[in-house]
């Protein structure tokens, strides 16, 4: 049998060019040949839809959607897409109003073949709030040109305990559709990249394919949400071997035929970094789909900004790219020649607004209730939101997307201004650790500098005061953020912490009081592009609490 | 048999403050001549713990702390009270690593006597991510003093479909508990509030218990979480009347005598506006709970800060409540003498700080970027965020809590400055549309002047360019209020909104797409106190789609 994987890019709530773009894949797969064409999760209405699915508007205009597409593929050419079913028993049985489904549309009809057993709740996800989960996989299975197929969505396939070495849940769908008689297994996805993912998805399917001995069929998504960045890397997997190169951070249709032998293609997938790649498709999907085609950045001279205006190039162009170095009294005077450096490099405007002026404005402003009392945060936190205000002001008057630059060890423990330098529509980097940006700027640099060295290698400082310096007040960042990763991604004990990485016990303690106290900066935080399995939106802590370790 | 209802007011992570509590209440139980105490759901580790209960070290102190509440309550009264249990089979079996749980504590044992079954997923809740549900309630059953009392949590008591008209889940554990004996049902809650949830929930119980025709005893939670708040209105009901009065947003400890006749009380709830007592506890607890003694709040003239002001005052006193006017060459001459007003009211201090001085620095200082263009948006966008920075300077530097003064109109619509007038720890009044505040306003002067009669009844306006009325560009409130709440809190389709309405298909429409082109806004958006069923953070919606209704 040929089948079409079908790794496309949709947009929330776009019917219409969802719709598009499935007809245009499906007849191209049937001009190659193709007896099945397989396209990802929710592909009809966008992923994730998130409460748009309690929007009755939204789920007629779905329903239409399907109908019209299934009128529209060739009638000749099986489709398996992802959409949305109602549940006719939510209301006199109880339950979520809605599956996650499976059509097959063939013939000019629609019919729903299979719905999601195994819904996701942890970190960002959480379909139980919108989906019943669906109790008998088992009827999964559709015969489509003379095969028995197995249809899965998603988290339907990361179930097998001998993989992971545990249950997750209940159910084991694949498991059951194979039992039920499939003579090969297809899974719908919109699986987000984080680090690693691709590797482990693959070796997972890999797994799967070797244990129940028939191909495994694994279509995702690609392109970005707001946050949350798909991959694709789409996969046909038998015991023997694979039959295509997952094709990664691009729309991408391959045929595979699973009568052929497939073991001719190495299964490996891109080299790394794959931080870059995402968060290069994370810039350029915002910039996209908010209609804003430039970027601004505040310069100070440091590896954050540098790092983010360098991705933005990448994403929108050198010419789609704005700098502003704001220099103040205590900058240091490499901070502009590193920012004006950096703009050479990568061949970015780059305007310079000293706020001085504006710092004694302020103060003069602010006298009749600051009189009498010593310089310190406030004095402090009131430059960073000058910048902030500053850069605001350019991006309203000349339409761009203000990028934050904050990372995520200083978003952590809090060293960050809100309504100052944590202004911004997206933060591209506050998923990436301090010492992955410098890892990320140096690979950057490997054919040449486009991020000044000077930037990567000087001590990292806020220069919100005279001769500031990260380290004043933090452990160096080689021992901080594995500490910082273990406290936040992975909540592991203080105690154990401790003992696990020989920093002292009541350092860990204390990082962790930072963490907590600075919740409320993170609640406020702009849009942050997910790299980890834990990002910022993927936790949901209270913002405030009394729990202490120690 | 007499019964304690303990409604108690938990902190989130605070054990050692929750046991003592819980000791404290069940003392005084005893000595009131109590045979049984019950608490509210998760009162152990306060609720709601949301990502603590994926912390091995939260889950440790909470194992901990009921065991040394188990040992600390009096040994000889039965106590009921929310807590946390592993789910044994989570590992084997799949299914989510807890359960939501009911302890009963009684001669120095602890023992697990109830689970959750029915979690809700909907609005802000998300129990799924972290509890399993139990399937088998009809063993939520305990003899407690020769009765057989049924034990459920919450949610539990919220699936009956006679009184709904509907089911929500696919069980009815409180159907479950009385066919399976239960002389009495208990429910342990923690149900926070929003407007009229005290009277569905008290029709709710009466309905239950003539059902069934036994005694509900009905424990609730009382005080402020960030962004819930939790009003109590504990309740003990029978078939034939109530025996206590519900006390609402207050702590509580009340004995009732199920032997004994129940039809005394009047089933009534305490006199509106329960918004004011909601929102009063809110600012208090939150100002509690990160020890800011302290509001600061920025006076405009206008209705939105004044409320913000006077609910600040009865929440922390007019000694703790600072006001700053900053007035602007746009500002209406009524602008400073209505906030001088407000301020002379209330007794409260209130600065004044032109930003005059502030526009021209950093016209100034923009002028090489913005040279040839018209003044527009960013102009205007520039007045709010001085001003949010001279809040925050005085806030940071006198240690106050800023308070965001946005009322749920205009966030809904976007007429929100980000990083100027949104600035705030907190939004009060975010939750209120604008014709609430006018009500609650007016409320407020029932005795008397609180709120300038002029800040009342002056047309509204953002006074960030000459001569602008807030109805240049939207309908008047009355109009507007309705239409946004069935696009916001209900979902209703634009269609059927102008049908319901009479506005006009295309204005209705038209404030859909600023509802969705502002959902950056709310993003970053401070805390809300919740006062209807769907508030800021109960709607989880995509920071970017395309769906369009027309």
């Amino acid at each position: 049998m040929k089948i079409a994987l079908c790794q496309i890019d949709t947009t929330v709530g776009d019917f219409a060019g969802n719709v598009a773009k499935v007809v245009a894949f499906a007849a191209r797969a049937r001009s190659l040949g193709a007896e099945l064409a397989v396209f990802p999760e929710l592909a009809v209405c966008g992923y994730p839809p998130e409460d748009l699915l309690t929007s009755r508007a939204f789920l007629a205009a779905h329903d239409h959607a399907l109908q019209e597409l299934g009128a529209a593929v060739p009638a000749d050419l099986p489709v398996l897409v992802g959409c949305v079913e109602r549940n006719p028993s939510a209301a006199q049985g109880g339950g979520r109003p809605l599956h996650n489904a499976v059509a097959l549309l063939h013939g000019g009809e629609v019919r729903i073949v299979a719905r999601k057993s195994l819904l996701p709740t942890y970190d960002v996800f959480d379909e139980s709030r919108y989906f019943e989960p669906w109790q008998r996989p088992q009827e999964n299975v559709v015969a489509i040109a003379g095969t028995r197929v197995g249809v899965v969505v998603c988290e339907d396939g990361w179930n097998d305990e001998r993989f992971f070495g545990e249950r997750h849940y209940a159910l084991d769908p694949v498991e059951r559709v194979v039992a039920a008689g499939a003579q090969l297994v297809v899974n719908l996805s919109a699986s987000p990249w984080s680090l690693g993912k691709e590797t482990l998805r693959q070796r997972m399917v890999e797994a799967a394919a070797a244990r129940h001995g028939v191909p495994m069929i694994y279509v995702n998504l690609v392109g970005g949400d707001v946050e949350l960045q798909f991959d694709g890397g789409s996969l046909a997997v038998k015991a023997t071997g694979v039959a295509c190169q997952p094709v990664l951070f691009a729309e991408a249709l391959q045929i595979v035929d699973t009568d052929a032998p497939w073991n001719e293609v190495p299964p490996t997938c891109a080299a790394p970094p794959m931080h870059h790649a995402a968060i290069v498709q994370g810039i350029r999907a915002y910039a996209e789909k908010f209609g804003f085609p430039r970027a601004l950045i505040g310069l100070s001279g440091g590896i954050d900004s540098a790092l983010t205006a360098a991705l933005a190039v990448d994403a929108l162009g050198a010419a789609n790219v704005a700098g502003i170095a704001m220099p103040s009294a205590h900058s240091s005077g490499h901070s502009v020649a590193d920012a004006l450096q950096l703009a050479d490099n990568l061949g970015i405007v780059c305007h310079q607004l000293p706020i001085e002026p504006l710092r004694v404005a302020f103060e003069q402003a602010l006298a009749p209730v600051f009189a009498g009392t010593e310089p310190g945060l406030a004095e402090e936190n009131l430059q960073a939101r000058i910048r902030g205000t500053l850069l605001m002001a350019y991006a309203n008057k000349h339409g761009h997307l203000l990028l934050t630059t904050g990372n995520k060890s200083e978003s952590a423990v809090g060293y960050c201004t809100l309504y100052g330098d944590t202004n911004g529509a997206l933060a591209p980097i506050a998923d990436l650790w301090k010492t992955e940006v410098w890892a990320l700027s140096r690979w950057l640099n490997r054919d040449g500098e486009r991020i000044p060295w000077n930037s990567i290698e000087k001590p990292p400082s806020a220069e919100l005061r005279p001769d500031q310096l990260d380290t004043d007040s933090l452990p160096p960042y080689p021992e901080l953020d594995p500490v910082l990763r273990l406290l936040v991604e992975e909540q592991v004990p203080v105690a154990e912490i401790a003992l696990r990485t020989g920093m002292a016990r009541e350092v860990v303690a204390e990082l962790q009081r930072k963490v907590q106290a600075s919740e409320f900066k993170r609640y406020q935080y702009p849009p942050t592009l997910r790299v980890s399995e834990r990002c910022w939106s993927g936790r949901r802590m209270p913002v405030s609490h009394r729990f202490r370790e120690r």
